[in-house]
């Protein structure tokens, strides 16, 4: 991450009165770790099923018992007005055409929330069209009717941004209320995965050469002219993007559903709930929130390695002082590029996997196995 | 694989008479991804959930819906000879208060197959100090009281290796005849890595300095005194491993445990059942019930890569021809090394996840959405 993006807390609360994250404590992983070496089984030996073990303690300061149901994902729909300079080979229709797909319960994160025990929710944060008829499952948070096209300027204003970032704490702290014990965020957005990588080049300095990918499946010249957009973006918003501001960044080569998972992601951590981020895309939300607030870092979960190219790079950049005592890696790699929320949902099932080991394992005096001797 | 260890059919049906195991069939998983491309996401973006799903169709035999529940944890115990030879920082006793923890529900296998919806059995294939005393959780097929020290002879007759291997034949027609429709392997017995290590020396023609690990935590001096034992388990039993009967090398440095397990195996892929192989240890098994009939590789999936060091190495030696469809590589990457069935239990989620996507997904022409134009 580089240093002179980022908010002071004077900043943060300028933008976003009274949002709070706290750090996770390195006191508190040491004391979830004790507890784990306890356990009956060699220390150390479940692994990052462990390192997730303790950071969920963390995360919530010491609840016990650990407790990460019930999980809400949250897939967040927008169109992107870059669309239209032929970066995706899926026409923008599919967009609003998956959204209805996800209503009506068919499509892979439905599919995963389902197996594996997470309710799911969609936002339309804009998909063009404009509005969806009333759904139970669909929530209106549209900030627009698709966003401007990033080549040709920002693609949308600062306060635009502002208020997807605000309408995603708001999610947070709503689902929290509802007594969600974990977030996740997927997104669903034609075009996307170019807006992902313009982000990832103007917030951690990588080129667009070296980390744009075929997204839902682009042939490698599609790729190269990908590549060639973000360039063009990154060209035609150097002003704005040379402001070392995140949200004025996130406006200028974001997305809506992007701007949205931000400000999901930042109000799951000020609500000290895990939140987990999906792939690509949620990725670079999750890069524009760390922007915002470093401390965010102690309550993200990377749910998988992304077989799109440039997401191991990209996350390569983070620094390891934002883990919040994690490692940087994510969890699984199953060579997935869907989005959605599909990586998380499938993650999430280790999250479970992890608060039931604290919770539910034998100690060595309680099960009268004897400690190793050697 | 060593291509010279291995059996013939006759040799199969001399000592396994009726065992049968049909290969998955490459029609079967070319039908199944087909299906999977009509599915409404970029195509091969589920990535290896795709590679599950088409491999859970093929070891059906084509059977629809796709299931894999029930599902049944087997995890065997057994003690080992050789672990007199210092070669675990654990005393013996822990394989038997292991299994009383098992069966007590406090290990960290009673609680990730709580937490992923796996039954669980507990195998008591011949521990040291006697039979336990009768518990609905656990079926005694002891094998005798541990195994003889493989550092100073065969670990076991031949004839005992058979008994076992046939005993885990048994286990899982049992289980399938109860309506299980997946079954895992896991493992407990003291000194069990110095058996795995020495059987993929054996096997695979590996040597003991460059893959022997800490197992449940030995220091390096306590490795490279392992590596000692297990190189004069080699040389003291080098005519019988001269044999290439796959038999005969598991009764000289298998366990009890790893040839239950091996017949679990086989078993289950003769009863067209998806089977978990969990790390380091079952992952031996699965290398001797490969060299007894290569079409297991078809039902057997690895669960994960074991932060055991000589997991990989091994695994790099199975020829991709033994995949049956499937990536060599183990599905989760999660640095564990506690055995028991653990990989195996998380690893579930995956099975169940891909069977759900396979089952449950819309097409793009049910759900209205329109497929790539370019």
């Amino acid at each position: 991450m580089d240093k002179k993006i980022s908010f002071t807390s004077a900043d943060l609360e300028a933008l976003f009165p009274g949002l709070r994250i706290e750090a996770v404590r390195r006191e508190d992983l040491d004391a979830a770790q004790a507890h784990l070496d306890n356990l009956t089984k060699p220390r150390g030996s479940l692994g990052r099923l462990e390192e997730l073990a303790a950071r969920l303690y963390a995360m919530s300061g010491g609840r016990l018992p650990l407790s990460v149901s019930p999980a809400l994902m949250l897939t967040v729909a927008g169109d992107h007005g870059v669309a239209a300079r032929g970066v995706s080979p899926f026409p923008q229709a599919v967009t609003r055409q998956m959204v209805m797909n996800f209503c009506n319960g068919g499509a892979a994160v439905n599919v995963l929330c389902r197996c594996g025990g997470l309710d799911l929710r969609v936002v339309d944060a804009g998909c063009a069209g404009g509005p969806f008829a009333p759904h139970p499952m669909l929530l209106d948070r549209r900030l627009g009717d698709g966003t401007a096209d990033m080549s040709r300027g920002p693609a949308m204003s600062r306060e635009t941004c502002l208020h997807g970032l605000r309408l995603g704490l708001e999610l947070a702290a709503g689902a929290a209320r509802e007594g969600y014990r974990c977030l996740g965020t997927g997104e669903m957005g034609i075009a996307n995965s170019t807006a992902g990588t313009a982000l990832y080049c103007a917030l951690l300095g990588l080129e667009p050469e070296d980390i744009t990918g075929p997204g839902a499946g682009s042939d490698p010249a599609m790729v190269r002219h990908k590549a060639g957009i973000v360039r063009e973006a990154l060209r035609v918003n150097a002003a704005t993007l040379a402001s070392a501001d995140p949200v004025t960044i996130l406006a200028a080569v974001g997305g809506f559903e992007i701007a949205v998972m931000s400000g999901i992601m930042l109000g799951a951590a000020s609500q000290r709930l895990p939140v987990l981020v999906d792939g690509f895309i949620c990725s670079a939300a999750y890069v524009a929130a760390l922007a915002i607030c470093p401390d965010l870092a102690g309550y993200a979960v990377l749910s998988h390695a992304s077989a799109e190219p440039g997401h191991g790079p990209a996350l390569a950049r983070l620094d390891s002082g934002v883990s919040g005592g994690m490692s940087g890696e994510p969890l699984l790699h199953l060579n997935m590029r869907l989005g959605e929320g599909t990586g998380g949902a499938l993650a999430y099932h280790l999250l479970r996997g992890a608060a039931a080991v604290y919770n539910e394992m034998a100690t060595f005096s309680s099960a009268g196995v004897d400690e190793r001797t050697a």
